[in-house]
């Protein structure tokens, strides 16, 4: 396989770096057309558009998708998926997503105040969004964990009411995905999709309540739809092609690392998989393992495209350059398989997720270690992190100023008005001045 | 004045509170075509590109605006400016900033972690963004206020380098935004504005550093560059039009009440000010009042467009119904002039801040109680929050699996691995179990 291959010494590896990571996210003006369509229906015409577009694209004759009410999932035939499952799996989708859960609960923020000594209150209180819509693709991209690691945070930051859209083309049911929505205790189920489901939650329709924030992966229509909506609701990030950064000494079993890195090239072939190490012989043996260990993968045709486009084993001079590279790229996954390694990772400024040592590999984190898998992509861990419990809480200020407070920053606010010309401000801030 | 009065009685109140709060931020294809060529110019010719738009736009001649360098303010000018500031400013300005720090301090995210039975480490790191970009409105909407609530927080995140870029049109600095740069510590100042700042922020220039994030208020050109090079760096919310609303029982004087109406409608014409109460006679009394004082109000016209078409008064029949109705609009501000307005504070889920109590005035928050006066508009607080110290850190999780919790979760992972078809993720977590 024709894997790039570079080193810190070559004189072309800030170059080669940059052009490794580049990667433009071009939107399409076509879809963004379609889609703008689309949203300006459902918003106006409601139930009646989304149907439509539902019988169209996930192709349902008039009669199986005649009303919303036909579309939605009652709870029966969520908790009947979950009871039909092969007991391994049922079992795996419940620890897993206990795991998460525990991690989770220590993401709560709590509201807090203090008091001055003039009686002045001040401090922050923290909510809960009211309604959260959780967009999971339909079809092969269909991911059971996908519903757990963003239902629940929303659940455990204390959303009240969580509502699911999932396509169904052709009516076909993903029995996993129902499962884990029934593990999550998702509130209600549209089988929906699309920019119309995006539309229908950010807007509202007859039967689909409004939400206040959408959620969860998508293809560039449901993306494009959740950059048109923002504003109107919030939304997560839009990822891109999913990342994974090992840093290894050199020590860890070469098959180890080769498969690390399969499992994110086998995403899609823009994943990108990227080794550092020090060791050139390592390099080597990884490459053999790479050679060796692909021919046996049900995935290898995207495997290889992703590994060959854009992967790249890199030698580094030492372990101290290779925290820096990683520093720079931010990478989304950040394998750090070395001695010592919780030491190492406070050398890592940016990473979406750092794992630690040889037994830490990715796969453990996207399932069921605890912490999320909607990581920053594409750098952005230099400034935005994990999907966490946090997205759906917020706070509001509060400000609760004594007569004596309003007296000193009375005069404070008001100088400060007059220096901008705000009048209005200034005199509201005088009203409360005595004598 | 013709400032609009209705009932939550009134058959069509929900139309009409709809109608109201509506708010369009149609985006404007030219400017977005005019930004999208400066970004692109800005990212291949840097600093030439910056150069020649400060000249063209800022209306600076070449001799002027040569060289980067020249466009840099020194350390000391800012001291300079904030030394020539007559006394009673330059105390409102420091004292200000103290309060504002002491506030934001409370807001710092520590990192933590928790080590299960097995030897399984979990956690979340967080640390700050690296580098930020201040941008700063030059001409008459440059607030030093401005400048403490965005510069703060970023430094007491643990920024390293905050870069501040305002544009002096024809020359002309502001002495109030040099010398509020000079009390928050800013890094660097810059002498360049609209989308080519914003490009330089972005990209980097050969003397303008690359930053993580953008942040501050800006006109159409700088919003829409904002929201173009949102993905290479952070941004914070584009924001809309400021909005207060006021909740009173009747008792507060009406005065004080009005005025601060006035203190938000004096920002610009599209500024709303709503006030609810379940007393009639008050709504006139505020009225009166509205009449009496607008014709001393330096922006009365302002205050007058703003009030007559994005104003109201609206007769609640309770607080009770006042409280539901500030949910569903989620103001930017709120005031409580009611007795026990702590308790009362309980029943508000959704605002930017809420100030309670006569005396707690917006225009106090604005300036100087210490919270931050960059809060959600058009309705955003239901998913959103005031800008903080957690806009300027960012969280990684930690992942430190040990030998013994990888049987455990390995077993976990390749189950559900394999049953989303993802056999890489699988054998990576196979691997590491033993016999």
């Amino acid at each position: 396989m024709n894997i790039r291959r570079f080193s810190t010494n070559d004189a072309s590896f800030d170059q080669d770096l940059k052009a490794l990571l580049a990667f433009e996210t071009a939107q399409d003006d076509q879809i963004d057309n379609v889609v703008a369509d689309i949203l300006r229906n459902v918003k106006t015409r409601g139930d009646a558009a989304v149907l439509e577009y539902t019988q169209r694209f996930d192709r349902l004759d008039a009669q199986a998708a005649q009303s919303m009410s036909q579309l939605e999932i009652a709870h029966d035939e969520l908790q009947a998926a979950l009871a039909g499952l092969p007991a391994e799996q049922r079992d795996a989708l419940q620890q897993a997503a206990e795991r998460v859960r525990t991690y989770h609960e220590k993401q709560l923020m709590a509201s807090w105040t203090y008091t001055e000594e003039d009686g002045t209150l001040l401090g922050q209180q923290v909510t809960a969004l009211d309604r959260v819509g959780l967009y999971v693709p339909g079809g092969k991209a269909a991911y059971p964990s996908s519903v757990l690691m963003n239902a629940i945070p929303a659940k455990v930051a204390g959303v009240q009411e969580l509502i699911m859209v999932v396509p169904t083309p052709g009516g076909e049911k993903n029995q996993l995905v129902l499962a884990a929505a029934a593990v999550c205790g998702v509130d209600r189920v549209f089988c929906i999709g699309g920019a119309q489901a995006v539309g229908a939650l950010a807007y509202g329709t007859e039967t689909v309540p409004q939400v206040d924030k959408i959620v969860g992966p998508g293809n560039a229509y449901v993306a494009a739809a959740k950059r048109r909506v923002f504003g109107v609701v919030g939304i997560d990030m839009v990822a891109g092609p999913s990342e994974i950064l090992v840093i290894c000494d050199g020590k860890t079993n070469p098959d180890w690392v080769a498969m690390d890195l399969f499992s994110q090239a086998e995403h899609d072939e823009l994943a990108q998989a990227i080794l550092l190490s020090p060791d050139a012989a390592f390099l080597d043996a990884v490459q053999a393992s790479i050679e060796k260990l692909v021919e046996e993968m049900p995935r290898k045709e995207i495997i290889r495209t992703s590994l060959q486009n854009r992967g790249a084993l890199i030698k580094v001079q030492d372990l101290e350059q290779a925290a820096e590279i990683a520093n720079y790229i931010a990478p989304e996954h950040l394998e750090l398989s070395v001695d010592e390694p919780l030491a190492y990772s406070k050398k890592i400024r940016h990473a979406g997720a750092i794992f630690m040592g040889r037994d830490s590999c990715e796969a453990l984190g996207d399932y069921c270690a605890g912490p999320n898998h909607v990581l920053p992509t594409s750098r952005t861990a230099r400034f935005s992190s994990p999907l966490g419990v946090y997205d759906f809480q917020k706070r509001s200020s509060l400000i609760m100023v004594s007569s004596a407070g309003a007296q000193k920053l009375g005069r404070v606010a008001a100088t400060l008005a007059y220096g901008e010309g705000l009048q209005a401000h200034a005199r509201s801030a005088e009203f409360r001045l005595k004598g």
